[in-house]
């Protein structure tokens, strides 16, 4: 008998027929003769719901008020489910964040898990209960309710995973696994069997959001094993782990990522601690910067070029416009990654990569490379065509 | 300084002009120099979109989920509640029942409260922070939600009165206090300045229904001095407490039941058991009897004639159906009753509330008396005719 920890999200359980869906999902896994521990979230569109009401409220109000709002989507998710599985005649119990033991930092809204009491987990399961745990929240150390964040349900099911020494953690979501890349756009993409937590932290990173990129990270340093899998098509998704048997394949995906915006700094002094000064200031806001690109000097003077999220472009113009000159600002651009952890050790990766994109005549911008990845930044137009050549050459029919 | 507990029905919750209004209420309460500690029911209909949400899934869901997923109403009304006192900024941390201390029995669905653990309550009032409480919630000694039932948030406010020996506890609802007659019904109906708990008590017995009964009994049993006013309309609305001020008025209202129904056995022999065995059988199946006349035996037989809430005629039915030949159903009923603590001294009291019905031309079919009231069983056609006479005998303009 193994224990299984599931997670489902929003969508899954969005309506009745969903929520069906799913407890056969949880009922079926249990009836084979596993111990099975599911977390879900709160249903389709509750969320969104529960912000609106506070906002029309309060248009800023405490995070701790939206914690003990926003926990209640999952709260009436985890009973909905319950009562489900009553239906389907499974033994059954909800908890909350509190009851199945979440003790979390303060940081309402994103609070982190600091440890969990696993006593009333291990209880119900003595019982033979199924155990239906809301996901994304538990309480701080002043008796509050927090909650995790966006994509906190994923947190909620590794940290049950790890805390409880499950077998396997299950995230069910609408696709069937990690794909080479984006099967909507791409012909031929292959969904992975295998994937590195590394690789998997790559993609998630670089907008492939099949996984929460913090849940990876504690999978990670848990060594909990994850399968992505799709709750509406019941075949067998991609695992999700520490180290994968070898294949030939080298890289594991191409993604794209059109969240992102060129800063360029032009003429600057090509003196020390010029670069410190910006990414400094851009740190004290907690500004993310991506790829930075520093031009050789010439005149004493040289370019900045950096990325960022979109959403963060404006922020970093009215940060830097007093200090600078010139600030140029490029919208128009997409970054083209290629993840695989094997590709360090195979120095043509890369310029397989560049001859697929100047074989469809895609001029690069910027080049970011690291151990496991190798990214270029290129004009937002030619994105989808890039995509589709990179993969074509990894990965042939 | 005073220390105000104050409670609001779903309805004056409803929507975001109302929140606001009670907000209002709560800050004016605050800013005049109380302490303030206010419960709120779950907004408008959330209940019962609750209710429904579960039985679309299971009809008959367990009352442990169930209390779970009626809880987080309550979660959501209190928090949106504190977000909108902030908005008006005041300090003010919204609990929910574990948070507030609630331990209660663990009958799900109609928990009854054990105790209150009242430290996190005294240390946010130390912070001079207002408290929003989620109401008709606690937990049991499993770690439970647990729910009081409908009204139980009358219920919190009660118990956090006595428990933070409150120096008042407000129960704001849409009416402006307890009248002595349903003011929509009979023209120069009073509004009560004072009222006791056992008149309050025997008004909402008799379908008053502005209070909460449980809830009267509980400050009854720890004193506490309620007062009944509307949320709408800031004027004085009625006390309820021990002992009030002697007055003249020796009724303090007339009221009207119609959910009644008379049931009569036709018959029965003249012997001793007779009316235990009937009642006996009721009882076990938790069925309240009102008022019950044993006929005058004559020929070693005679009649047993008693009245039930109308709800529970079908299943009185059923039990004596098959013991007895002959069981009368009569739904067209209702029950007139006057209640006041005066009356028990002043044996006029009956005879002046027989002639008001005489001089309408209304018939009795039943009469029961108690220490503090008298009621009448009529016809129903009579029945708002009944009350408007009989307020006008003791209410005179």
């Amino acid at each position: 008998m193994a224990l299984i920890v599931q997670k489902f999200g929003g969508s899954s359980v969005a309506n009745k027929e969903k929520v069906f869906n799913v407890a056969k999902i949880i009922t079926d896994t249990y009836n084979a003769g596993n111990s099975v521990i599911a977390v879900v979230s709160a249903q389709g569109d509750t969320t969104d719901d529960l912000i609106a009401a506070a906002h029309a409220i309060n248009e800023k109000p405490s995070k701790r008020e939206m914690d003990v709002l926003m926990s209640a989507g999952e709260q009436m998710s985890a009973s909905l489910m319950a009562m489900a599985i009553e239906k389907l005649g499974c033994p059954v119990v909800s908890l909350l964040g509190w009851q199945a033991g979440f003790q979390t930092s303060s940081a309402y809204s994103l609070a982190r898990i600091k440890s969990i009491d696993t006593g009333r987990m291990t209880r119900e399961l003595d019982q033979n209960r199924i155990i239906i745990v809301a996901g994304f929240q538990g309480i701080c150390k002043y008796g509050d309710v927090t909650t995790f964040g966006r994509g906190g349900s994923d947190t909620t099911a590794d940290a049950i995973a790890a805390a409880m020494h499950a077998d396997r953690c299950q995230i069910f979501t609408d696709v069937e696994g990690v794909f080479t890349a984006d099967p909507r756009k791409v012909k031929n993409a292959q969904k992975l069997e295998e994937i590195t937590y590394d690789e998997m932290l790559e993609l998630a990173t670089l907008g492939a959001a099949v996984l929460n990129n913090r849940s990876v990270e504690m999978a990670k340093k848990y060594n909990v094993e994850l399968e992505v899998l799709s709750s509406l098509n019941p075949v067998p998704g991609t695992i999700v782990k520490e180290k994968i048997k070898m294949e030939k394949m080298l890289v594991r995906g191409v993604t794209k990522d059109a969240d992102t915006t060129r800063i360029s700094i032009v003429g600057v002094p090509d003196v020390p601690g010029v670069a410190f000064r910006i990414f400094d200031k851009l740190a004290a806001k907690n500004i993310n910067v991506d790829i930075i690109l520093q031009s050789y000097g010439h005149n004493g003077q040289q370019d900045i070029t950096f990325t960022v999220a979109r959403s963060n472009a404006d922020a970093v113009l009215e940060l830097l416009n007093n200090d600078y000159d010139k600030v140029v600002v490029d919208n128009a651009v997409a970054k083209i990654s290629i993840v695989g952890a094997g590709m360090e050790t195979h120095p043509g990766t890369a310029s397989k990569m560049f001859e697929a994109l100047y074989g469809v005549d895609v001029n690069i911008l910027m080049i970011a490379t690291s151990e496991i990845k190798i990214s270029v930044l290129i004009d937002e137009k030619d994105a989808d065509k890039a995509v589709s050549a990179v993969h074509a050459a990894f990965f042939a029919e």
